[in-house]
């Protein structure tokens, strides 16, 4: 039978006009927003209105032995949602209803296409909150904030994506339904597969129903920011701030290279000629918020900080978060107007060595003669170093790639992770076995084949 | 090869005298605190002292083919820690070193035989937390806590044992070391193993190091009580506070017979004569704290509470968290005066729901004339109803295990799980195949042969 045949065979047990294999909509449907990773040739795209169009899918691809790639709004940062050649790509995002909002368990019920920021929107109206606040949050799925475990501002003190998953329903290879987790606060029935699957990048199943867990609505915070000579002295504070029992609800930081671009890209407030920046946040109730930005500010003078101010205007909150989320555009503008790219890097280390991790940050800018602009969580030590790179030459290109694995290459050295919230998808794969002992790859292996017999679920990705 | 020659084969190559043969002391290790739970006969016990010695068990195990149980305290409540026949004891109570503290990153790292009090005072001494605390506090250990995913009175608002485990360090059944999870406070690096492996109830390795994530030293909390007259007005003040956008550090429920038993094993300020009562908790700071109890007892009042005070004295505090304590020993003490037993169950519904639970507990209670006594986690929907029958009477002991039964059928109708925080072990492996669907229920028992494919790991146990 011919592929066209087995792709109409599909179409009629689809949802009307779900499948589409229009090469220009298929090629426009086959990467994610990373770099330098393979894009392979699909023969389709499904764009899915129903769990029964993905478990169309899954039969169809488990009885003609089709790869199947899974994806959202595709704002991934690893190639997770890359096609792969000859694969079937499925599409959730048309599946974006909140089912379900319970207010006295604190919960709903999603389907995995809403984005993140819609979700926020529809809670807060009912006096709840899901905290999980990826860069993406304006654009990004909740299926895929599960399928990656993101993470974001809010992780210092709420937590990631994980923390939140009550429940999943999945689509798995063989397009069995079936339910992951439980609806209720605690649960302790057989091994926890809901944990299994989120943070699976598309390699084990289809999500296709979420149950979060929600928080009541969070107390509008207290915001500071304090100015530092350089990225050391930055460093320094966290920890001491940490290591002093604190618990903000936001620790950003920002070098100066990218405080630099954000005030070329808008005025949000931020002071120039900063060699570092700490944004800081607290949401603690009543007089203990402004307690926990004084003792910030006592420390972060302690450590050499030029500049300490904070603000209870929710406005200048407002701002100061409008400014943390404005360094992805304000670095695409930045690389843009140079002809530029930049390679966004993820590591978490201890934030006890995030001093260590600056120093030596600048060894591998010097050596490889790269620019390199960094901002991050720095209350959980997720820093993204961001290589810039001259897309025209090769030589410049080469020198970020290797700036960029170095990077990593010193998060592990450093007791880290090469990925903190971004995943491995194609970009890290390489690295993946690097962090993994001998045991733990063999058992990833093993799992992902016990779940996934037939390997036809998003293979090549995150395992390799 | 004889058992004895085998035996003496492994003890040499382990730590000295961690083998016991001798059948009295095997014989008492050889069941935890579970009630009409199967007991097998085991060859041995290895008390391991070092990784090392968990090693050498598993490569011995693995070589001939024999099933090896893991324990640390034995507190477990649903026989997962019971022996098997033939199989090997480890019991890991003596690996109980709290090898790191690190108070910037705010985590520990500890081996499994650390008991839980014992960690949470080292912890206080360095101004940090470990906020699960099930009602075994006291005398279990991390390893078990991790093993079965406890939860506890604080899960209301601080989660149980899974928010808190970065990374494991796990012996797999061929004797392979590998370690699992992460150091940091983000990571995406591969499938979760380490969420895969807390609540494994010992089938797919043993764990002997443990990374917890810490909080800052918690705030003393205020504490509230309600009397009501019945389960179903406490029931809805439940419901109600919640719904609010109450966060209460603490919501715990007994039932009349419970604080009658309690009042009878000692005097800790609780009244006489309630239908019902609630403990309430409120760690928030500053005069947030006292803003949640008033809206608390608004709410209580509404729904009939007869009475309603709260405190401010940590004293008191201290008084009614340890009277919720003594609902063990009470219940204890009160079966035995009765020359009886009691088989607690531990379902989880959702929260609404609670009315409804208790209305349907009484019919069950009156339909098998069986004495039910019930406290447990309101806040979390999670219920311990307690079954007491008399251990002389097979008719009472019969009543008792049909109404036990009756209650997690219940639990499931109303949306919930058979177990919410004691696990499935033994006492409730045949309910586990009633709670998952069949897709759910392949996918555990092929994880379970992937990661331990001879089958060795508490066979029996969970999966069944």
């Amino acid at each position: 039978m011919s592929a066209d045949l087995r792709l109409e065979e599909l179409a009629a047990r689809l949802s009307p006009g779900a499948l589409v294999t229009d090469a220009d909509v298929v090629g426009a449907h086959s990467s994610d927003k990373a770099l330098f990773c393979p894009t392979g040739t699909a023969l389709g795209l499904v764009r899915a209105a129903a769990v029964d169009d993905v478990v169309a899918v899954m039969r169809f691809a488990t009885e003609h032995r089709i790869p199947v790639v899974t994806q959202g709004a595709r704002t991934g940062l690893s190639g997770a949602a890359n096609a792969v050649d000859g694969a079937l790509l499925i599409n959730v995002a048309k599946m974006d209803s909140v089912l379900d909002i319970d207010e006295v368990e604190q919960t709903c019920r999603v389907q995995p296409g809403v984005i993140n920021q819609d979700l926020k929107n529809v809670l807060a109206e009912r006096g709840l909150s899901y905290p999980p606040d990826p860069g993406s949050v304006a654009i990004s799925t909740i299926g895929g904030n599960v399928a990656t475990n993101a993470g974001g501002m809010c992780c210092v003190k709420y937590g990631v994506t994980k923390d939140y998953v009550r429940a999943l329903t999945v689509v798995l290879a063989d397009g069995t339904v079936t339910k992951l987790g439980r609806q209720t606060a605690k649960g302790v029935a057989g091994l926890d597969l809901a944990a299994l699957f989120v943070g699976s990048e598309g390699t084990l199943g289809v999500i296709v129903e979420i149950t979060l867990a929600l928080r009541p609505l969070l107390t509008p915070p207290l915001t500071g920011v304090a100015v530092f000579p350089d990225m050391e002295s930055a460093g320094h504070t966290v920890s001491a701030f940490m290591a002093s029992g604190a618990a903000p609800s936001m620790l950003e930081l920002m070098d100066g290279a990218t405080v630099a671009m954000i005030n070329d890209y808008g005025d949000f407030g931020l002071p120039d000629g900063a060699g570092a920046l700490l944004l800081v946040q607290s949401d603690a109730a009543g007089p203990t918020a402004v307690a926990e930005l004084e003792a910030f500010q006592t420390i972060a003078e302690a450590q050499g900080a030029a500049e300490v101010f904070f603000s209870d205007d929710p406005a200048d909150s407002e701002m100061f978060v409008a400014a943390r989320r404005a360094v992805s555009p304000a670095m695409e503008r930045y690389v843009g107007a140079h002809g530029g790219g930049e390679l966004i890097d993820d590591v978490c280390i201890p934030r006890s060595r995030l001093g260590e991790f600056f120093a030596r940050l600048s060894e591998i800018d010097a050596r490889y003669d790269v620019e390199v602009a960094t901002a991050g969580h720095a209350g959980d030590g997720n820093m993204h170093p961001s290589v810039l790179f001259d897309a025209s030459d090769e030589e410049s290109i080469a020198a970020a790639k290797a700036a960029f694995a170095e990077i990593m290459a010193l998060g592990l050295e450093l007791g880290g992770t090469i990925t903190g919230e971004h995943g491995v998808g194609y970009l890290k794969r390489d690295w993946l076995v690097r962090e993994l002992d001998e045991g733990a790859r063999l058992l990833q292996t093993r799992i992902k084949e016990s779940v996934d017999p037939l390997g036809l679920l998003n293979p090549g990705k995150m395992l390799g």
